[in-house]
């Protein structure tokens, strides 16, 4: 059974031996093909594949059954038209945790430290003296500080189990919005039923929302003006999952606090795009994960699974 | 026996109360002179105040025995000339332990995340691609990640105990640099005699240094050329600790990876200063502490030793 892995990271094949009836078999992710002797291969591993690859793997690869994506959210893979008839896909979910939630710490941060701000003064050759020296602690109605902050991760999945610990040892309140309500990992988890009540109580509301239909401009105007006015968003997941529009003129009219986005609806974000200069918009270009970590461990976990014939995990 | 404590701050006098020989008294801390009423006083609590307001109060308080500043570094007092052989002097370490290891957790995540680059891209209404998207994970001679970073706390008193553990949790190795050496709260401790081991060993040093004669220019010329070409110094404690020229040149000729300074030798930072466009420096405006939290308790306490006769808390 040939398994296809991809040049698009350094793979430990070492750690990925040991299946008698499996053969690893290196392929160009970036090329708008795949050799003839691979063709016929059951399993691909897919990392930062470009479109034409994908697409030409849907075409070609008629024995194909399973797709492991080492991304948390495949939006490419599923984008490709790969016969999901014949074909199934697990994410990367898992493999992103520590990176993605340490971005997300680090924009929260920015936000309520205003490094954004006053790095602007910096660049003009200004002390940015409005933002230092003695000042009232905590004062209600600002995001200051994470110490006592409501935050509302709003898609409670991996990601956001792996954050939430940061963001309490920093003092911060942790709650959560997932599609099933409960205790997840100690945190309160609630369905988005839930959300009328929430938004108002949120200081920083961090979206860690997979792309797809469901969760399509979750984040729009209604929604918006629930939060207070020094409310910050934080998105980290995907960019469809907020209404742009929406979220331009909250900035711009001051009905929130700010915006730190690492995903956007068309990525790169198109140069002239009224976001770049939207007030107190923090942008970060897709870097909060992008490296994943312990990728043979999963690998060699749902391929034993596959070979048993039993479940995988990560299915979408 | 009359206390004066200052305008500057909401203190909750009710959780002062219960000392039957003393009298609380407000005064405004950035007033030139004392009102004639208060000038018996025998304790002064000090927070913000006016560099007048010091030097009066150290002409004109005959019966001071005692201050307590709510700075942890009271460089402010110890400037004004009081009469140390008759006044004691007590800081408000502890009570900055929080939002100080909170902004050196940012700026260190600012400085590996790259925000201040990012944001320089944005404000040209550039898409920063180069530091998005897949990427290496850990790629060694770089600090883009606290994880597996080699963090070097010199300094390591109660900031550093408090900002160790945020460090660890996600996934930095911690040591520390102090006077005495040893283990505190679980972090290895060593004395300034081990920088010449430590300093090529390390991915951030972040610097909680008081301002005193000890530690003028603590980082110079030589220890700066100690440090990998990768590594960011964060500076939290005083700007007295580090040499600015030196580091200046560092920064220009890529010696360093980069620096983010709270403070300075002189503050505000004089505009036109080289700072300003020194290349990966991140400048913050003393925004670090600047909000003493819990000082009613260490006052209380320092009240009762100090009626009681005992030896007091955080003795200069
Ligand atoms: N910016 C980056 O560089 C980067 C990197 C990695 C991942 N991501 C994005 O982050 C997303 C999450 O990653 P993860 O590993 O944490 O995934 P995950 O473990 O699958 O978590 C997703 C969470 O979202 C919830 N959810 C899904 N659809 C929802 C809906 N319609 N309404 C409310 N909640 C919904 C899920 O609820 P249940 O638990 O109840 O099912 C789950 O809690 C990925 O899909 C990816 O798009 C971005
Ligand atoms: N940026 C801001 O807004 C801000 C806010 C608050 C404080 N600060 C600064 O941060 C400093 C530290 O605060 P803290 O509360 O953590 O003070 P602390 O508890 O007194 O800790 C100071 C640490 O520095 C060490 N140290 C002192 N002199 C030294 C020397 N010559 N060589 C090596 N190590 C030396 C001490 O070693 P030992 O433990 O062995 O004595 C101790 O570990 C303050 O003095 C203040 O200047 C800045």
């Amino acid at each position: 059974m040939k398994v296809l892995y991809p040049n698009t990271l350094e793979l430990d094949t070492a750690a990925l031996a040991g299946f008698p009836t499996v053969t690893l078999h290196r392929y160009d992710a970036r090329a708008p093909t795949l050799p003839d002797d691979l063709l016929d291969a059951e399993v691909l591993i897919t990392w930062a594949n470009s479109a034409a690859n994908l697409s030409f793997a849907a075409q070609h690869l008629p024995r194909l059954r399973w797709i492991q994506s080492l991304a948390a959210g495949p939006n490419d893979v599923l984008a490709a038209g790969f016969d999901v008839a014949r074909v199934r896909v697990t994410t990367g979910s898992g493999l992103h945790d520590r990176t993605v939630a340490e971005h997300a710490l680090g924009l929260l941060l920015n936000a309520a430290r205003r490094f954004f701000e006053m790095r602007d003064c910096q660049l003009r050759g200004e002390w940015p003296g409005h933002l230092g020296g003695p000042q009232p602690d905590r004062a209600p109605g600002t995001f200051r500080t994470l110490r006592d902050a409501r935050v509302l991760v709003w898609g409670f999945g991996n990601i956001g189990r792996c954050l939430a610990p940061l963001l309490q040892a920093l003092g911060a309140t942790v709650r959560g919005v997932a599609r099933r309500p409960g205790v997840r990992a100690g945190v309160e988890v609630f369905g988005e039923e839930a959300l009328p009540a929430l938004l108002p109580e949120t200081d920083a509301l961090v979206m860690i929302l997979p792309g797809d239909a469901s969760t399509r401009h979750a984040l729009g105007r209604e929604r918006l003006a629930l939060l207070p006015k020094h409310a910050w968003v934080v998105n980290v997941g995907r960019g469809s999952s907020v209404d742009e529009d929406a979220l331009y003129e909250a900035l711009v009219k001051g009905e929130i606090g700010g915006a730190a986005l690492d995903v956007f609806e068309q990525e790169p974000l198109p140069a002239g795009n009224k976001l770049y200069t939207a007030p107190n918009l923090i942008l970060s270009p897709h870097a909060a994960g992008g490296r994943p970590q312990g990728a043979e461990a999963l690998i060699v976990d749902n391929l034993r699974r596959f070979l048993a014939g039993q479940e995988l995990r990560n299915v979408i």
